[in-house]
């Protein structure tokens, strides 16, 4: 060993190539694989960065301390590079050209006998997992997913700061929010009976930001929602790119997040492509027309198209007298299904059943002659002349989703959605972005017999007050928008009402007096009498676009220490019981829940 | 209006100069100042990037709009650029060649009247301030505040990246730690009677993403202590530059993060000097006696020297019976202090008084002659070699801190800190970094009478097992080192111990049985188990990096929306009372504190 030598490597497991034949290295990693050839003993040895083979055979005093290591152990290997010879070397492996005969050994730590294996990528139960985190990232998929996740926020990070975007921390022990999720809450020593509350989005914080001038935020927020986990939703802590800006109109926003967005999806898409600025623009009304949800996956070509007209007074009477009841019949192209099976017509009539619908009625055109109930009672000139407005070939099917207007277009929209899954019409290797924009300020709340906020009753309605004191509010559309990929949505966001007098006046459409606005929401509206810019924005998900960019459908999979789904940590034990002496001094106690 | 131009603006209030002249421009902002001059209006327009002058005289129609505005009210001003004459042109702001003459103006948001002022740097109460904080954050000093904080962290992270490490955020809802400070808890609503606990640090994540074979990891990292708030402190949350590395020693770490602080630092320093690469390391023995503490202020030259020898068989009587009975004498020079009034010395040892001790003694030399009770009882020949060993000049004097050897070092450190304050020895305009290695790995608990850790139990000892199997514990140094600016500890770190066996051994001297360790530490020891690196790693405070830049004292003036001091938050009214049925979910009840 050179005294100049570093005390654990000289290199690291992925740099040393045929130029470094005949040099004297140290390596350190863990033993990933032992392969035994009669007395020459191969160790690939791995670290962050990539792995070597070690070659020792009888010669090597390194021999009988390697072979007697368990696998993850971590070692220090003294060694001289050898080229490969030519059949051994390995094309698809960085370091795949030598090989590194080891001349000594040092042992860093000895391991046990694992729980669960590293070296391959065998599917393992998740709480094994979760329990042995430090052992399930060393294993290649998931330490690649949770550095790649590292990556897109970084790269997040520096395109916001070259859009001229400032990243401000805002509080975590902060108040409850009087709307929206459930909080998790934190009790006050110093103030008994008091709690803080971890915020569920720094919302008002990034809009009193722009109340104090500060002209474009953002920040990788954790936001915290005390809601029970989905396959999507981690129990607990997520992270969104939250940001705002003032001065600013709707098409303000876009222009400043696109590039973002899509210069990222660019940056870690690898083979697949990405839509082009600007992202489309899709009005609430037409995606749920055209595509049965608010979250269109473009990537999927099939278009939803209402044939309500064709039905009125049709001899399929199912459909006519849901027509004439006021419902809607939405059609859902399936090209070339026809030429096949009429199982897959019956199938999909099957899977709607299942999903609680009444059914999903259909065409099935064979060599040009459409077939099924509905053609035949619905006539055939009729039928040819839905046919051709469909623009339906000789071979293709038609689904029909009927009922009430909404449960027709949700029905529509998942019967797309499986169309285009089962005849593998959806590539892939696409990131297909769309904003949703135009949606109805306010809706009618059928049970309360009232108008209601449709979605964020902070939104600026579009005309402002005007709008508002002319125009019937269902008829009223607010600056909303989300931001979607590929069927996910990633943020909703919206251009803010910053006037108190416009804000009074939105709540009252609501039925909401002056008073109870006041009682609710007085932080944000006081701060707005000092002098508040317009302003807007957004937050997408950062786990939801590293889940796509990284294509896991498992949130757990793109966050390096994540919970549970039953909201536990199995690696830290969290949560637990606290020492009376911290409940004390909490001023709490826990008490028996009874069962609601 | 051109029908063009953008909704809010053409321009920031910080673009426009003499090429603009003659533009059609439109500028939005807060009304900062108004100066009426006799039917024409001057408006300081104020954003987020500077100030622009507004003009409007009786032929704008915006004239009676904008006289009619309380300031800071938000505008859009509509307008003309127009060159300033000479003698009007302020060249200390970016925009003061021009002004712009409104010809038309939007009132965006009318403010009311303020509850503290925005324009001007007056002092105002805190509890106001944190109130309004939306309107504290307008003011000059505190913006640039938090936008120097902003580029400080934006200029961290790409620092650390470009040193090879990855940003991972670990959890904020986790386990409660069994050592340090007080813990906050958040109850669990799907576990009754469990808790969560938000991190001190993530010391054991940041650990165990070693284990995982991470090799680099940094977070700027939200951290939260239950403790009452000081200065430099701030209750609640606070921000680390947690990093940590594998297969590295200390100089490893010191090489690492060196560079990312004196290139911060040089960023950041206008004109103040930033110690050169690299940091000079002085041991804890010498930081104690040279500088009287272990976080020594190096941009003053004083240093302490320990004379206690000189006063063995001494005529001044206090000095030898100290020493004779183990105890200590230091002195701290006072150059040129000799040649000024008595008083000087007088008051420093009533100072000292006042701090507890039992007094400070002095020599003050006055045109080469020594001075007061030491001089005169110690004897002329044997002070007049002591002045000589200290390098004494004719008019330069000197205090001494005498008593037990820990008490004598604390007190030299405070005398040598006023004196070089009095004297005006610390130069302002100079950031002085060291390290502080060499820490004693246990220390002789007087209380206990035994033998316990000195610092943290789980730093690597210095010369591993075999030092603690072979030499006197009191004797063992830890790879454990603080990082210091200007008497500020940014930081304490290790090379952490991840033996079990070290640790185990450790322990034992301390006094702790095995069962002992594992009851308290199971999951570090058993994630050890499995193959874990060598690694280290510090923590940086990010608020107190930014209180030196900013050359702010107070915490509050470098956080955004910082809690007082009494932990609350003014402005979102936290904590405060939860809701019968938010309690009920937690199962949780508020109890009445039986004062201690």
């Amino acid at each position: 060993m050179s005294s100049i030598m570093h005390a654990y490597r000289t290199h690291t497991c992925a740099e040393l190539n045929a130029r470094h034949v005949g040099e004297t290295v140290r390596l350190s990693g863990w033993v990933h694989r032992k392969r035994d050839h009669g007395g020459v003993l191969f160790v690939d040895l791995r670290d962050h960065y990539g792995l070597t083979q070690i070659v020792a055979d009888s010669d090597s005093p390194a021999l009988p301390i390697l072979e007697s290591l368990r696998i993850e152990s971590v070692v220090t290997i003294d060694g001289i590079v050898k080229a490969r010879s030519g059949s051994t070397v390995n094309p698809n492996l960085p370091t795949g050209e030598i090989e590194v005969f080891a001349r000594g050994v040092s042992v860093q730590s000895a391991a046990q006998e694992l729980p669960m294996p590293v070296a391959g990528e065998a599917e393992y139960p998740e709480d094994i997992r979760l329990r042995y985190r430090f052992l399930d990232l060393r294993r290649e998929r998931l330490h690649r997913n949770i550095v790649l996740r590292s990556n897109v926020i970084a790269s997040v990070r520096n395109r916001m700061i070259s859009q001229g975007f400032t990243e401000f921390q805002t509080p975590i022990l902060t108040a409850s929010s009087p709307e929206g999720a459930r909080d998790y809450l934190v009790p006050s020593r110093v103030h008994p009976g008091k709690f803080y509350a971890l915020p569920q989005a720094p919302q008002m914080f990034k809009q009193l930001l722009m109340v104090a001038g500060f002209d474009r935020y953002f920040q990788i927020a954790p936001c915290f929602r005390d809601e029970d986990a989905r396959a999507d939703r981690s129990p607990g802590e997520f992270y969104q790119l939250d940001f705002e800006m003032s001065f600013v109109t709707q098409d303000d926003v876009f222009a400043a997040i696109e590039p973002v967005l899509h210069g990222l999806f660019e940056e870690f898409a690898g083979d697949r492509q990405v839509s082009p600025l600007p992202f489309r623009r899709i009005p609430y009304a037409e995606s749920m027309l055209k595509y049965g949800n608010d979250k269109p996956d473009l990537r999927n070509p099939l278009l939803i198209t209402d044939v309500s007209d064709h039905f009125v007074g049709s001899g399929f009477g199912i459909f006519s007298r849901i027509v004439e009841g006021g419902g809607k019949v939405r059609a859902i192209p399936a090209p070339g299904a026809g030429a096949g099976s009429r199982k897959f017509f019956d199938d999909m009539n099957e899977w709607a059943r299942a999903q609680g619908f009444t059914g999903l009625g259909y065409i099935n055109i064979k060599g040009g002659v459409p077939g099924g109930p509905i053609a035949k009672n619905h006539g055939d000139e009729a039928t040819a002349r839905l046919v051709a407005e469909l623009g339906l070939g000789p071979d293709d099917g038609v689904f029909f989703a009927a009922g009430k207007e909404a449960d027709a277009a949700r029905l529509a929209g998942l019967a797309r959605t499986r169309v285009g899954e089962l005849l593998e019409l959806i590539d892939p290797k696409r990131f297909e972005f769309c904003w949703i924009v135009d949606f109805p300020m306010f809706e009618y709340d059928e049970d309360a017999k009232k108008i209601d906020f449709s979605h964020n009753p902070f939104s600026m309605p579009q005309g402002e007050l005007e709008a508002l004191e002319t125009k019937d509010p269902l008829d009223i559309l607010a600056y909303q928008y989300d931001i979607v990929c590929n069927g996910v949505e990633l943020s909703s966001g919206a251009i803010r009402n910053h006037r108190p007098e416009i804000m009074y006046k939105a709540f009252e459409i609501a039925g909401y007096t002056q008073e109870q606005v006041d009682a609710n929401f007085s932080g944000m509206i006081n701060a707005f009498k000092f002098g508040a810019p317009p302003h807007g924005g957004s937050a997408p998900g950062i786990d939801r676009i590293v889940m796509l960019l990284a294509d896991e459908p498992n949130i757990r999979e793109v966050i390096v220490f994540p919970m549970n789904q039953k909201a536990e940590d199995l690696m830290m034990n969290a949560p637990a019981p606290a020492t009376p002496k911290q409940l004390r001094e909490l001023s709490i106690r826990v008490v028996e829940q009874t069962k609601g």
